[in-house]
């Protein structure tokens, strides 16, 4: 990528580190899957605590028939962040993903992109690591068995970010389609996970003090009615997370302490849609800071209404951008023109001809 | 790039066609540049005549002391595109660009990006052949002198532009740094462009059918006066592009014809910020369509207020997609997970460790 038939070659100055899915992938076996979403947690944490520092955007959709593509940009004054990420839930039918992302982090005193990353996979463990951390502060002391309602992508995430950051070591797992389970208990062999596969959600939420849900359907489900859920548990309610989708059934929310990211963007597309906008909600990074209490008692039922903010992505962008130099899993790529003189952009271009001619004659 | 030490290799899905600044040049002097600038007109044409078809977005801005960040985004329905791009007047002290930028087009059908390309030197080439469309209605017919004030970035690509597309041969260059224009010179020897370095704007604008005026100053300026400006000429305001930053005196403006990109965002940005919302300007893509009228008279002065616009990135995207099968000069970013079952992205992480641990044993 860097080899270049001219002189001057570019500095230092015009490449971005570029992390590739197979890159990040490297990454992630370089530090673990379970350290590498306790590392994200941490930084999301450490940016939630700092919570009134950042600009809080709402995202920027463009919507077609067949789904969206967002922009999800975020600051804190002296770094800038955005993910682009898409949804369109007919992909899989020709074999794309439903949800594919990339992201930049950059400086903002110059401008520069100091990172350019695959986000696919980085919100994956973004997500799990989210709702983990969460739960940390949610989920009854001692949590050690947890039911999974949907067993798809990001079931799999979300049940090593609970062993690793809650010590939960008890899956109780069912989909309505039985193979999702079986994939699920397949990749978690051998992590220290017992997986008990369920027939149904009543069973699966059978002694599990921790319930989350990560369904896929676009639509308005009761993945959860009232009567399944007794006092005590903390609800990780990750599927519902745009207009139209959610997953409880609205007397769970009316039963709960809900606790939320942000309650302007929880309320268009988190289980909050289906309450009103004065219904209290309990905003996570005031929990975190100290400010509001979490867990209070044995029979609160709390519950975490996860869409995933833009915050959290720059956590994770900034979590990749400090590994990098150890790790060395990147490449460097060529994408800011570069002239010796700023001010010369179109010399540039005119010496750059001139030196290939010269390197043909 | 596409090395990978575990199967399955990614499928075509996965990768992104990119184009560095290396590439850019390449495809550049591939078509020449004012071949280039003559193929972006026609479609930043193209877009303008379905202007009703655009999202039309504000830009998103993201602000320091130093500088700022912007995200640019558009979409026609079924493709999406977007601009990143950086302003920051104290770059160049430190050997930085003032203004780099990259960008990306979608298919908004499944979300996947098409392109991912640099925009430092893809935004001065549509910035000049934008510059020169708009002069081809509105610059007097036959018209053959263009003056220059400001020779900085921006400025060999506007004389070149002009040259392919108004055959423009005379060019009377100012700047209050003469070393600048002695580098204008320089860049066009060769070009079938005379250049004139003048002493003086009012010197400068002696016998111009055209006056060019793209200053980096960012402040309130005034590079013409009304006393230099006579009947008859085109006036292309390029320099004048963000709030403070303006290089004309009002009362040119009160005696020109003003046309514009798009009236709520040049009122903010370009020349038009000196007047009231309310003042009468007309907009390009009417003039191009025929629903307006360009030069009528030849005594009118006609101003085309340029600040920059999120369409005509998106026709350059467009174009750069469109040449990239013919020139070859790309390379493919491994920038989408493509994991054989969309709904096993963990799967595909755990499968990438355990083929490298096999390739290793």
């Amino acid at each position: 990528m860097t080899d270049r038939n001219y002189n001057p070659a570019p500095s230092e100055l015009a490449y971005v580190p570029f992390v590739s899915v197979d890159n990040m992938m490297k990454n992630v076996h370089a530090l673990g899957v379970e350290e590498f979403m306790m590392g994200i947690a941490k930084y999301i944490e450490a940016d939630f605590l700092r919570w009134e520092t950042f600009d809080k955007k709402p995202r920027i959709p463009a919507h077609a028939p067949q789904g969206v593509i967002e922009l999800m940009p975020t600051s804190d004054g002296e770094t800038f962040g955005f993910k682009y990420v898409n949804g369109h839930p007919g992909n899989t039918y020709d074999g794309r993903q439903t949800v594919t992302g990339f992201g930049v982090l950059s400086d903002l005193s110059n401008g520069y992109p100091v990172l350019f990353t695959e986000m696919t996979i980085l919100t994956a463990l973004r997500t799990a690591a989210n709702s983990a951390l969460a739960a940390k502060y949610l989920a009854p002391k001692g949590s050690t068995t947890m039911t999974i309602i949907g067993n798809g992508a990001q079931s799999d995430f979300q049940c090593l970010a609970f062993k690793a950051m809650l010590g939960v070591n008890q899956i109780r797992a069912y989909d309505i389609d039985a193979d999702a389970s079986v994939r699920l208990a397949r990749n978690l062999a051998g992590s220290g996970i017992d997986v008990t596969i369920c027939k149904t959600a009543e069973d699966a939420i059978e002694g599990a003090q921790i319930i989350t849900t990560v369904t896929a359907d676009k639509k308005y489900a009761t993945i959860l009615t009232d009567n399944m859920v007794g006092p005590g548990v903390h609800i990780n309610a990750v599927g519902g997370d745009c207009p139209g989708k959610t997953e409880l059934h609205r007397d769970i929310l009316l039963r709960s302490d809900i606790f939320v990211e942000f309650p302007d963007q929880t309320h268009i597309e988190g289980e909050f849609q289906q309450l009103d906008r004065d219904h209290p909600v309990t905003e996570l990074w005031e929990v975190y800071s100290g400010k509001a209490e979490g867990r209070v008692s044995d029979r609160q039922i709390t519950l975490f209404d996860s869409v995933g903010f833009a915050i959290e992505d720059f956590a994770a962008l900034r979590y990749v951008r400090d590994i990098l130099p150890k790790t060395g899993y990147f490449e460097k790529l060529d994408l800011l023109a570069d002239p010796d003189d700023p001010r010369d952009l179109f010399g540039m271009v005119l010496r750059s001809a001139e030196n290939k001619n010269g390197a043909a004659a």
